[in-house]
């Protein structure tokens, strides 16, 4: 990715037909915008055109303010296009969720403090007390909801409502040991990444080291993908994997893979707030 | 591994008890070998001991031909082990078994070639003809046996046959895309490997790559296993994975996986003629 | 890469301006052809802008052999462009040399073979006779031209005259252990690609195996680079690295090293004859 | 790594010769102890000898508080060896040092809370006070040593002693850029361990991610080592790499580049704090 002080992203998914390029490309020159990076994909599969284009904002024609409006009526319409548009000095507003392990958690407040990464991460959210103090010392409000099969429901609603009340963009869960309702996974679609501890769609579900300690793999990973009412079976943004060998137990592969996760974890997050991410259906075009 | 010029390997396992490692060292320090690589490991789920102790037999008391006999009274029999004996310049006698995939037994025949390997290749079995002229280019029969539903019992027979006439310790299934009898592996326990195209337990059985491209998955694997009576279910031996994106289609997996492929079949088979491999129920110890 | 019947590739390279996207874009889709892909780069530091469009020509509206007078005229002369225009059925015409060490030659020959990939190899040229049998069995023609400090320059312009009356496109290094001359290397600038068996900048030079065993490093790496006057200092394609141990030994890095060597030079033959390869300078933009 | 409750640990290393592993193994056998691990390696080019022995304390003849002395008359003064004994109850105590970049730091702190490692950090010296928030709220103390030319060398001093006061066992230079003096190096001998952001022994000295992206390579990696007299050539422990693009601009290198080095030094830290690492002039052995 190249550095320029001002500039627009736009994300753009339609069915594919000819122009396309030269019609996203043409509305940006002919704003005398300068495009510093520019990526489409055609899936093969499903006919769908996915593209990013992103400009210097100096010089260009459009105030900020006025860019989403004509580039709807001029384009997306026309075209049938779905589209985001995003700002170089945009921050995205991340709240995570967690419950006893603070590996994952620890890790991303540590690369989005001071700024390294356009996100602020208002709040903490855990079913937990354990990480209070630490979190707290990053600045960030750390909230406690306690969950029980009996008010579960009613504690998930009130988590929704102080996301909603914090303005929150992206949920991100780090190895939050709770399974969200259909409800909570839809209002969020594309926009609640989960880590998985193994390479799916191998091991899913409980216990994935101790089912690949069971079956001897060479090899073990772990899985970012966004969450869907299916568990562990939402659009994969990011997988990586690691080796182990027999003298690996499974405290070994435990150890081994909390390095994994918060990895890949961190790395599907950059990837969600740079802008790089589009999904349809179960799979996402990452533009890196 | 360090190289010497004659040693012996002793490949041990057996119901851990105290003192295997002193019993065995001592049994080889007594006759005054030089041990040059000592690995043990004990299995904590099966309480299974493995060993693999390797000696200098320069000046070593017991002439080659008496070595097995003694160390089974001595050790092997009091303690319960069972063992493989295996001198430097012995060579595994290899046979490898295609279909019309030419990677793998290319790759094969290319690094056994000029005696770089302890390994002979007397002789490749296919069900096509495609490559008789490149493998007899290397020096090595070709045999062609065409299989069909009413045959395949009674052409396995002839290859089983044609496999003791050769004296064949390792049979090598480089793509073979051949079901093999329950017999057949059975006379061939751990000393039949075969080569699936995924990491294991993903995607077993046909077409990995195309499961892999519909998941939307964002690494793919390969797999080199000892071939059981369960399809795609032994001992894996080594694993290994390369990352693809959403441009990859099914074409770009199938080209990005031979590479994997090769690499993996070549590695667990350098790990079994290496004698660095102990196999129990469906998990393997490597020592490397 | 989607694969389509019938395409035409672009690459681009020129100064930075504003409107270069739209207007290649534009020059394709006012001709009626449906782009399929399309990736760009702007190197900050040089201010350079590289492209690479791919699209059907399924309908479109010139012929094959008018597109690039009319695209030279039309676009790239106004913008100072330099381009090179490939076609899907075009095959590259590939020459192999190679010494003594056979692993990355017959790897090579391998992948070609049967056109899975879009090469011919018309020849291999040598300065041993070791691999004839082998090569030949392949369909390939192989020339042996033995060198000597008397005769270099002298076989060398009997290979560059070879080379030309074959119309050889691509000069692949596979492990030839033979510096080739200025002259040679500038015939041939951005279309010969040599293997060297560290991950330069470590290791340029002789034995870099036994330098890194030397140094104690626990990774070993490959290079494949295109070949400048400037030894082993070329613009890099592809880097591989893989994992070692204190128990490897020398003839173990030696080992792992041709399995890396060969995995490095396919990737960056493969990434050449795919066209998405652009050098500049000291550097490589590779459109994967 | 098997857990067992209660064992020793042992790490030799001495000139080879014959009966070594016989000698140590009878020794912990005649005592009624069960070896869980047992390692060894002889270094061919300096015939040094090294060996790591784990055994259950369940049932072993002799008290803790003899095994040394015991030990160390009956075998290695005999056999001429260095060795270092430990109980698996033991807890390293570390010193992390630290300048402005928190990664290193926060992730070594995130490992170690809660006794997930059998490390304790009692303090973390730094020469600026950017951090003090967060360490302290992991209970740990922080302490500033501002550097300047003319107090340097004084500061150090006071480093040592607080170091000393506080019985540290292990420095970890986690980012902190400061050179440390020879005398410095050579009191924590084998016992301080720098992270150095590229793969050495390419891009020593400053500013690596720098010359990485000036070269244009296309794996760029971390080295965590023990700090010797001279600059970035001590023994390895760990390295490892990740892929990067014409994409990636320095910024990129940097992001890419914190995750490398977390990793990095996270494993080498664990390795030495798990008594896996021996080490011999510019050389290690990390018995895994």
């Amino acid at each position: 990715m190249q550095e320029f002080d001002d500039c627009a992203t736009l994300l753009i998914h339609c069915r594919d037909s000819k122009g396309l390029v030269a019609t996203v490309s043409s509305f940006i020159q002919s704003h005398r915008g300068n495009i510093t990076d520019f990526d489409q994909h055609v899936d093969a599969q499903s006919g769908v055109f996915f593209m990013r284009a992103r400009w210097s904002l100096k010089g260009f024609a459009l105030e900020k303010s006025q860019i989403r409006g004509v580039f709807e009526r001029a384009v997306a319409q026309p075209c049938g296009m779905t589209f985001d548009l995003h700002f170089s000095g945009d921050r995205t507003r991340m709240a995570i969720f967690v419950s006893k392990m603070s590996h994952c958690l620890y890790d991303l407040l540590a690369s989005c403090e001071g700024g390294k990464w356009p996100v602020d991460v208002p709040l903490v959210i855990s079913n937990h007390e354990d990480m209070r103090a630490v979190v707290e010392s990053f600045g960030v409000e750390y909230h406690c909801f306690k969950i029980t099969k009996e008010n579960k429901a009613e504690q998930e609603a009130k988590q929704m409502a102080m996301l909603e009340s914090h303005n929150i963009d992206l949920v991100v869960l780090a190895r939050y040991m709770q399974i969200v309702s259909d409800k909570f996974a839809t209002a969020y679609n594309n926009r609640m990444i989960n880590i998985h501890h193994s390479f799916l769609p191998a091991f899913p579900g409980a216990r994935p080291y101790h089912q690949a300690y069971e079956r001897g793999v060479k090899v073990i990973g772990a899985t970012s993908h966004y969450v869907t009412a299916e568990l562990d079976a939402g659009p994969i943004i990011v997988q990586e994997v690691t080796h182990v060998s027999h003298r690996d137990d499974v405290s070994d592969l435990l150890r081994k893979g909390r390095d994994l996760e918060k990895l890949v974890l961190s790395r599907a997050v950059w990837h969600h707030v740079n802008h790089d991410v589009l999904s349809l259906d179960n799979k996402t075009v990452v533009f890196e």
